[in-house]
């Protein structure tokens, strides 16, 4: 068995009276002046971003705003906070949004105390050891941001998409409310609920079958977000339904599903591509590739597709065969994705067909030039990668 | 939808190589001057108490040992750490052992920065607001106080046995290593298992059905314990499933299986005056007092003991007669514990018939001289209590 470890030090405090204690939370961490990190109008028209800086000022917390995040957020943002910063002199950042406003302002306070180019953490160049307290009032479940040390920055120039992660950037807090997402539209939701899904299945589909209990945590929480997205398509103000899936999102991602099994990360890469050249939303993309990654894939370790089939998926077991069953199980996602309005192949996904140039461009990038493999499951090298987009192609 | 907050800060690091990383952990923690702390010769006998030492002596971590603490751990021996800690200006307590180990370090760094007398704070008289640093070496999987924030100690005056929970007293660390649990005995094994199975199920039976998520997550915990026990008790070396047991008592008691529900506590706490007055081992009381209560209690949310029976326990469901299964799983539950070598009544605990003398006594006690009630999922009133001791006395 693979030893692990595993690390959630964030105070989550989940609930409709969660907003509340935001300054007392921010003092508790340290903050004495904060910047409040944001994204567009919605979190101004909902009323949210008044009502958060309206509760820090009660609290006699200083604070600064800063808006404008972006899907994919950029680096010249991230840059733009860190002066900003710098200059109020601020010592706590708090993200009020997403997984790309909590990644910004991941970037942004690994930047303040930094000499050199925050990008440097990006470029593999540095690995920081300091960092100011990054906290958050999550508005959009998926990425799972929130809980986790990950954060990923566009760097516009030359469109360069890098991660980095570092235990230091796990948010102090999370304020969870699942009423600040009965607003998020019926696509949205359906993109975060396929991107936390696949945050556990990239763990889920492994070799290492001997730790069971993670597989098993793995399986309830793939279950519950399948049926809570169900019922929230019908009825977007679903409180108990919307809270499985924000608290879905932070356990799919906080490391748990994780424990003791190597984890894969392949469909997550080739994504990365595609959202690159067409930019795509992150869950729908997953969503096109992931059949193709699991038909390619799945004789590597067959066994765990014919677990996902019948304890996910609801397949009959065929005891006699193994492989039918795996492959019911994969169409049965498919059938899933369709359910709730996610693609399941690049044609559906981009609206035409796409080209075999563009298979090329994305080949070449994913595997940096063909140097590069990526996945766990089965080490893809160039071939592979190309030959799995054009399975996806559709 | 009850609002809840999720907070487990210790750093888990579990596997064969775990213990490898004690000084660099220390160190990563501010530990300068260490107390090991531990129970009796086993951590000796092993060699698991030699090998810490020498890695921190390796590390260049000066340390002081104290052993001797035994289960149902007591002030006196915390006091003398109090004492030690001091004298020795000792800023960091490593606790090698299973929960009365952890519990007796929790003690012993709440005492050592504080003026008064450490008692106060499981009084209530006093709430701490500064503590060493704790941190474990797990060898027991059982209480789960290697990521809790509580801690159980008995004060020898008196005979009181409470209880204080602080998230601050939540392990730095928690190093686990799987193999150092091959030696437990089974029967300590069955009760460990027994002890976390009941972490889940005082939090699993509510009345709060609208957190599925928690429910899936602790069903899937209870069903692979087990599973994982009934191997573990015919090859006591299967590394594979005491993982699963010592992984398994962590996640049951963090705080994960509590998330969004209102927990119970009533079975632990009627337990509590058992081992109390008999001095048996707290898993067999619990398993001794669980399917009194479970009947006692059931109509209260049907629902759940069907779930229980249905989804735990394999009971298939008959759906015209939710009564009937439910009491099945309880059946169910009670075979298993026989399986496993624990007791299903008061005499298979203590070997003789409990007189009506000492029901009332145990029931003056846990009902506080009948001012007070316990549990949530039904309050147990003394009367209430006297009655499932009787149903209990087998």
């Amino acid at each position: 068995m693979k030893d692990f470890k595993y690390y959630t030090p964030t105070e989550v405090v989940f609930g409709e009276q969660s907003e509340e204690q935001v300054a007392q939370l921010v003092k508790k961490y340290g903050g004495t002046k904060v910047l409040v990190h944001y994204g567009g109008k919605s979190a101004e028209r909902s009323g949210l971003l008044d009502k958060i800086c309206g509760l820090l000022k009660e609290g006699d917390i200083d604070y600064v705003k800063l808006g404008g995040v972006v899907p994919n957020p950029r680096l010249s943002k991230a840059q733009e906070g860190i002066e900003l910063c710098r200059w109020e002199g601020v010592d706590f950042i708090l993200a009020v949004g997403g997984g790309s406003v909590i990644d910004s302002a991941k970037c942004i306070a690994y930047g303040v105390p930094y000499l050199g180019d925050v990008w440097d953490f990006y470029l593999g160049k540095a690995s920081a050891t300091e960092m100011l307290p990054v906290a958050c009032v999550l508005t959009i479940p998926a990425a799972g941001s929130e809980m986790s040390e990950a954060s990923v920055i566009t760097n516009e120039e030359g469109d360069v998409k890098l991660g980095y992660s570092n235990d230091l950037s796990r948010p102090k807090f999370a304020i969870m409310n699942p009423r600040r997402t009965f607003t998020l539209p019926p696509y949205q939701t359906a993109a975060g609920v396929t991107d936390m899904m696949m945050h556990t299945m990239e763990r889920y589909f492994t070799k290492d079958d001997d730790m069971d209990l993670t597989t098993d945590i793995a399986e309830a929480i793939l279950r519950r977000m399948k049926t809570a997205v169900y019922d929230v398509m019908k009825d977007p103000e679903n409180y108990r339904q919307r809270a499985q899936i924000m608290w879905g999102g932070s356990v799919a991602h906080n490391g748990l599903t994780g424990c003791g099994v190597s984890d894969d990360w392949a469909t997550h890469q080739l994504e990365h591509e595609l959202s690159g050249m067409f930019d795509v939303t992150h869950g729908a993309g997953l969503a096109a590739i992931w059949p193709s990654w699991a038909r390619y894939v799945m004789h590597e370790n067959l066994n765990r597709f014919v677990r996902f089939a019948v304890n996910v998926m609801d397949v009959p077991n065929d005891f006699t065969d193994p492989e039918t069953t795996a492959l019911k199980g994969i169409e049965a996602m498919e059938r899933f994705y369709h359910d709730i309005g996610m693609p399941v192949n690049i044609k559906e996904l981009i609206g035409r067909d796409i080209t075999d140039e563009e298979i090329k461009e994305m080949t070449r990038k994913c595997s940096r030039d063909y140097t590069a493999t990526c996945g766990q499951f089965k080490i893809l090298k160039a071939d592979d990668m190309e030959a799995i987009y054009k399975m996806a192609r559709g």
